[in-house]
């Protein structure tokens, strides 16, 4: 892996991030490929957005279909037909968030399947031998996601634990194509996040991501974190917020040094009929778009603004038609593709702080 | 409208329909597009199968969106982006197997939509003008279907009945560039069916359907009505099978002098995980594909087959994954479309009797 950094301004930075299935602009945007699909699309149409990686779950595709069947296929990549780069993360998040009957423990951590109940072990040495079955441009550490509310001395506990098991990890990734981002974690607390950085530094990694957020505190504290921590990360490597988020979230990630983003939003709010515009969003169950027959966004050229109304948008999620979801999947993966073209683009020339001001001045953001 | 016959061989016949849109290949199979979407899948992967016209449902289109959204968009086509031709069906059928508290009088249908429980009317008039709002290449009179079993006096009285709206429809259709097929009726009695197509072809229309069939009915009685009425139907004109079928039904319908089917077969067994191939149905979900690498068939030039394994597509159909559904739409649509296409290929080649023995003659029609 390689990381070049090709124009700062201010904290915001543009470069490319350069791993084994092809070079990444940053900042980058992954859309999230759950099991394999990311969500009605299909891979030709993930290309088209503008997106250069996508984010592969290994909790999921650890369930269903299980490595034996993407062993069989060499990768991922391959099982799915996307040839560019991917980023795995470690199913720590999935295993806190998701399974039932956690059980966690030094080793790693106990929980039944979702699926089919069955009592699976997931620990750090694990979620690495997964990941390497996926095969996977950057690998991510298992780590412990701390809950919110919770006390100092559990965040820190958690932490500590997350840290041993970076350590772990590290110490059992031995796929040599194949980077590996710690995760910083230590709650809403900013001197464990910092001990929790400087824990990931001194094991080293190829990058380093920000884990932990977006688990229900309030948004201006999420921020808070963000901006805190970032600036210490080690500057000559990718900086990764991890489960982040809506356009102004990324805006405000990018000012302050993120190269990297996940998230559902794009294509979960798609499926609930909510349309990113760069004059607010377009509920588009709305009666009000019955007889509309402008595109979603008329300074779009995504394939459902080129060729399609609201009106039959409206129509098609309205009467359940499938293709419905997939139209508005296509439009939210391609307005958040253009964002960070866009973001990229005011980088190099100098002129991001231009851009977040009419940016945050839009009638999205007042 | 000109239908043009290039080559017969036996009662089979091939042959270019020339219609508003562009030229249809007959024996010619349609999509059935419902709501404004063939199923799951876009307007380019309908045009990628080979599907040369689709079937749009008035009934349907009537209740969502409603004319005047269509109307607003100029036309059906233009709604729904497809630039080929459409044939719209009259909701006669719909109305009978779909409505709630249907009250059938000589004026028409008056009917509780399935969607909010409003009285809505439909008769011959109503259906042509539904019809002229949609501006399909071909619309279709609007009859009654008979239930089966029934007894021969009322199969009389009702046929009796659709013959007068075919003349209704005849007299209200106004549609310049639209052509108008009248519908055969008279149940499972070869008498009455005669009697219908006389006074159709009395009243005269620019093709002629069979409808009322696949109503519940033996396979083989639905065959013998098939082939005691096509070979009486007029023989310049096309000659369309509603309703019909598996590939079995196409190959016996094509054999007595058919030139038209449409059918939700192909896409609704899609959507259950049955996959058409020449060596029979792959029904995806069967655990016996968890590890197949192969494509569903492996002679087969679909996107699906080109760029996806079997154990991919179960995987995707047993998670639920949208995608699943849409790459196995693709792939029987193209099914369906290759069959005809073989179909065309060997009656003018004068080799339609050697196609059919071999086709029976595979395992999937033994």
């Amino acid at each position: 892996m390689r990381f070049s950094i090709s124009a700062n301004d201010g904290a915001a930075r543009t470069g490319l991030l350069h791993l084994r299935h092809g070079s990444v602009a940053t900042p980058a945007f992954m859309p999230v490929g759950t099991l394999g699909s990311v969500k009605t699309v299909s891979p030709i149409e993930v290309r088209a957005s503008g997106a250069q990686i996508l984010l592969g779950n290994t909790f999921h595709l650890m369930l269903r279909p299980g490595p034996d069947v993407i062993r069989a296929h060499g990768n991922l990549n391959r099982f799915m037909d996307w040839d560019r780069p991917i980023l795995t993360d470690s199913g720590g998040f999935q295993v806190w968030s998701l399974a039932n009957s956690r059980d966690v423990e030094e080793a790693g951590v106990t929980f039944r399947s979702p699926i089919d109940g069955s009592s699976i072990f997931l620990g750090p040495e694990e979620s690495i031998s997964m990941q390497s079955v996926l095969d996977s441009d950057i690998a991510m550490v298992f780590d412990e996601c701390t809950a919110y509310p919770v006390s100092r001395d559990k965040a820190g506990a958690s932490m500590e634990r997350s840290m041993r098991w970076a350590r772990r990890c590290r110490d059992a990734h031995n796929n040599a194509g194949q980077c590996l981002f710690g995760i910083v974690q230590g709650g809403m607390h900013v001197d464990l996040r910092e001990i929790s950085l400087q824990s990931l530094v001194d094991i080293g990694f190829d990058g380093y991501a920000i884990g932990g957020l977006s688990v229900g505190e309030p948004k201006d504290l999420m921020l808070s974190i963000v901006e805190s921590i970032t600036p210490q990360m080690p500057v000559k490597c990718p900086r990764y917020l991890m489960g982040v988020g809506k356009p102004e979230d990324l805006v405000r990630g990018v000012m302050v040094g993120i190269d990297m983003f996940d998230c559902v939003i794009p294509t979960r709010n798609a499926r609930n009929g909510w349309l990113y515009t760069r004059s607010g969003i377009v509920k588009i169950r709305n009666s009000k778009y019955r007889m509309d027959l402008r595109p979603i966004d008329d300074s779009c050229v995504c394939l459902t603004c080129e060729r399609f109304s609201r009106a039959y948008l409206r129509h098609l999620v309205t009467s359940n038609e499938m293709l419905g979801l997939r139209l508005c999947t296509v439009h939210n993966l391609h307005y958040f593709q253009r964002l960070m073209a866009d973001m990229r683009e005011a980088i190099q020339k100098m002129k991001f702080s231009a851009f977040v001001q009419e940016f945050f001045d839009s009638p999205t953001h007042r």
